[in-house]
């Protein structure tokens, strides 16, 4: 049995490194303030979510082929597509500020980067210590799941304050409509990371 | 088996007690013109959603904790997560509204506030009903699933009318985007009452 | 057991026949420039919405009165639901089209249409073999969900072109919100219809 757990928890963890490695690519994109040096930046993060991409396939194909499983198939497959969702809209949200190009959204853009890289990191972590679960060390997940839940209302609280600043000095209608695009793709990649939470904590109830 | 099920459907009840109070402080929220007023329900709004997350919570461990339910496991799943989908969208209508603070609206959002009213009220009794299955008394629920379809049409009309009488006459794009996008959410949160027909109707075959 | 499968299969197969019909409709309905003309189509398409609607209904009814089933329940659950979003997302894209009246854009409408179409019918031509997945014959299946895959990627491209060339030239901020929003529903039913290779591919490998 032994086996087959390093397996898909090892396929997990090569899943959260590209996550995180999304997610830091997003921070040096939204700091990078020149458009072909973003475009560069993007090309290396949709090579990051292809691979994440093929992790995922690697990980249902194994789910289909195997019959004992570390812990329930459903609550893998749930992992894993929700894992696939976050740096699938990492990509997302570089890729339409490339096709917007809007004008400089003041730090909110930085901000929330900056959020989702935490995001990124505590997921991480949390997914590196599925394999201690059977020994009760439930702990660090707790604190990470805890952790994420802080993260997710303080990108709540730089969207609400970008949009009020925004609608109230921003004249130009087409401008505003890019940055409210923008901004809502940003703080819809910490509801995905967030939303990881859920399986998480049914994982931890289903052993403990 | 029979403290299990009280345990579940109750639990449930409650949820649905807590969309209906949120719908009605959503009706509430649109009647009042004034946006000090209107921060001051959203807060109420806001609070209905946080107590009902934790409802949800409550039925997703009670799951994991219990090997015997009143109807399959992942119809109870599905049934909280619905219901949960539904407070989310009035919770983010409301927020919405408050960011945004749109011109007035017509007659629209106030009559769509109704619409949801009364798919929570529609829910409410139909999740009340669920302990009748084994009766065979279903007649209660099957009233209600045709009713809710019947508000969702109603919704779907409200909303093409609305955006061809904006598009005919707004002139301010700014405000055209706030609007549409304001509907857009009160529209799907229609969307999301009357997904929660497919699980009712689910749980009724099985039954039956 | 085998009428059982030939039911499931057929009412499968009918399914997709509606997707093709509803995409054929899209692309005479894109090729239209008369808004009247628009309108009847419009009409045809939701009536095979409808209808598609009807055969969902019946396949989860049919699931749930069922206990042998060809291939496993949730997959057929699974694949008739994303079968039905497809022709939900042509139903949408066609409704806000007529809702918003947009100026002409271009061919990349027509072009995103003409993706569609054929999308839909690799979803047909897969379904269709589903019968003979028992004998390994699967080679069909497969060069289906790769021309899904490379259809996908091309609506990407078209979708990006689209938005550079609007951005790049329309200056009413009123015209480029109704256009970005026609194109974002017409990319996103190329989405739903791609969604639909991944329980292809769960139910070739656990037949495999």
């Amino acid at each position: 049995m032994l086996p087959k757990e390093s397996k898909f928890l090892s396929l997990l963890r090569s899943h959260t490194d590209g996550v995180v490695e999304g997610a830091n690519l997003l921070v040096e994109f939204v700091a990078a303030h020149d458009h072909d040096r973003r475009k560069a930046i993007y090309t290396e993060i949709k090579h990051v979510e292809t691979h994440c991409d093929q992790i995922t396939d690697e990980i249902f194909n194994e789910l289909n082929r195997t019959f004992i499983t570390p812990f329930d198939r459903e609550d893998i497959h749930t992992l894993a597509s929700q894992l696939d969702d976050v740096i699938d809209m990492i990509n997302a949200s570089a890729k339409r500020t490339i096709l917007y190009q809007p004008k400089e959204m003041g730090d909110s853009m930085a901000i929330m980067a900056g959020l989702i890289k935490e995001m990124a990191e505590s997921l991480q972590i949390a997914v590196c210590e599925l394999d201690k679960l059977n020994n009760k060390k439930r702990a660090v997940i707790k604190v990470q799941t805890r952790r994420l839940h802080e993260l997710e209302n303080s990108a709540d609280d730089v969207y609400e304050n970008f949009i009020i600043s925004l609608f109230g000095h921003e004249r130009n209608a087409i401008e505003m409509l890019k940055q409210v695009e923008i901004i809502q793709l940003l703080e819809s990649t910490t509801d995905k990371a967030y939303r990881v939470v859920d399986v998480l904590k049914t994982i931890m109830v289903k052993y403990a």
